[in-house]
């Protein structure tokens, strides 16, 4: 029996992802170079050779890529489907899609099939911040990461500036007058909540205005899991305003005011982000951040193609694409 | 390079369709004891992994499904792929879905690539009326049609009643007091369009009201393909009310007559199809017929799991579920 990857990890006493990336010339930058010949040693002394499903993975290109979305029914995602799919399709790849729900078993079974499937790449919207998967398939397959990332930053991504996002939205309200704002915050794995609720702090505080007990995090991204945060954040003393930190958030937000008997944007005024389809159409016509979906899909579908035609190793490069503000019928001045 | 099937077969010395029986548990008892222990052996020194793509493994199960959608951004859509992918997973069976743009090119490309993955069925939302494409690949491979169906009734098929969800919407604005009642139909070349747009035609007559030129297709079911057909409607003699073939038609609708300084519901009543999501969010809240979609996607996974069990030959089967009158703020009584 040969020696695996596993055996050269226990020798060197580190995880077996550190060993594949530390032999990976592609990769080998993101380990210490102590480690790097640490690992060596020990693969040579155990006369270790890669597995040939990992370099047949490589070199057997089908053409195709693997997109793993962790909820088709928040429209944020279709739309980002589309400027990949553009994108890979003009350079004669064809991307195969799969749904999580946000389950990280699922999530597990579908990257195996698509990994089954010889799938050059994968473009994956699913990350958490901590996401062991991920780091353990990047060192199969090229992976890049799309509007989430995870804390380790090893893997290349496109995402929105985030800062510059939830800035626009307190700068907005505080131009209106507001001082008292919440915060009802998206789930804090997922780095773009984390992210949005760091960033509101800081607006804040440039403001010279408090933020402390005025962020409610949420468990989920849905217009139902905003009740409880929205509740609590429209029970704080004198909130006049709420960013929240999705538009699915901020429609919650609104149906939890007006069970409260509060008018938006009369007594409250919401915003929310991502400016997802018919949010111009909704009563009153939502206040968002938008951030640009079709570009966000087409540059990660390039950053893919160019991991997939250079062979030659590159330092993981992270792309952040600039949201706008859209100004509608759901804030007011305050009265 | 990873071993094949033929160096397997090489070492041990016999033909490379044994190897492949061999090593299927399913199989391997049509093979000599000994020669399975001599394969086993072989495949594991030379390090081999099965590829699925390989042709010599046709016959073995992939476990894995290919769902065709028309347009992903169309809400409908997501909601069908949910009730797909519940049962599909709950089978032990991996959706890899594909998005069409409804462009027969390019669909032609992914249905290709999926039967080149070795998909094990394939459910297809993108059917037109005449589709030779889907008439060859049904063939090969188990097909079931859902939402939409081809003129031939050749594939099984999981869609709505249109008679019956049609004529709920004109009953209801019969009901109201509208009796000039126009159509904005959807695209002739899908069965949606087509019979909905026959199902008015029936629905009208049997009140004893004139349908003759109150029908006006579209090219595409989007908001923005509406308006033209939208504003010809809204210009046919005293027409009061507007039943639209699906809810985005019903906001182009509701856009095109906002454009022509008309009132919903006050001047007209318009009635969507589909009840996709913030539908009960959007101003006025919409009236439209409720189709009940994740049934729908999870009817038409249980039909092609039977048909991927059952090896024997028996009739096509169409399943037609019932949708209901969902009634909201954009249709009133005639003043």
């Amino acid at each position: 029996m040969s020696a695996t990857l596993k055996d050269v990890a226990r020798v060197v006493g580190i995880h077996p992802a550190t060993v594949s990336r530390a032999l990976n010339p592609r990769t080998s930058h993101l380990v210490s170079p102590e480690t790097v010949a640490k690992v060596r040693k020990a693969a040579e002394s155990l006369d270790y050779v890669p597995n040939p499903m990992a370099s047949g993975l490589r070199t057997a290109r089908s053409r195709t890529v693997g997109v793993v979305i962790p909820d088709l029914t928040n429209p944020l995602f279709p739309g980002m489907v589309r400027g990949i799919q553009d994108t890979l399709s003009r350079a004669g790849y064809t991307p195969l899609l799969v749904n999580t729900d946000n389950d990280m078993d699922t999530e597990a079974t579908l990257v195996g099939s698509l990994r089954a499937r010889r799938v050059d790449g994968l473009i994956v919207a699913t990350a958490r911040r901590e996401h062991p998967l991920l780091a353990e398939v990047g060192e199969a397959l090229p992976i890049v990461l799309v509007n989430r990332v995870t804390e380790s930053a090893a893997l290349p991504s496109v995402t929105t500036d985030e800062q510059h996002g939830i800035r626009l939205a307190v700068d907005h309200l505080v131009g209106l007058g507001h001082s008292d704002i919440a915060h009802v915050a998206g789930p804090t794995w997922s780095s773009t909540g984390h992210e949005r609720a760091q960033a509101f702090q800081r607006a804040m505080r440039s403001h010279g205005l408090t933020s402390a007990r005025r962020s409610f995090p949420v468990l989920g991204w849905s217009v139902e899991a905003a009740r409880d945060s929205a509740l609590k954040a429209l029970a704080a003393a004198k909130v006049t305003a709420v960013v929240a930190a999705n538009d699915q958030l901020a429609l919650g937000t609104i149906a939890a005011a007006r069970h409260k008997g509060l008018r938006c944007p009369r007594d409250i005024s919401v915003i929310g982000y991502n400016d997802m389809p018919f949010m111009d159409l909704v009563d009153p016509p939502l206040t968002t951040v938008r951030v640009p979906v079709s570009d966000i899909g087409a540059e990660a579908a390039r950053l893919l193609l160019s991991l997939l035609r250079d062979e030659a190793p590159s330092p993981v490069k992270h792309v952040r694409l600039t949201p706008e503000l859209i100004v509608r019928g759901s804030t007011a001045a305050l009265r």
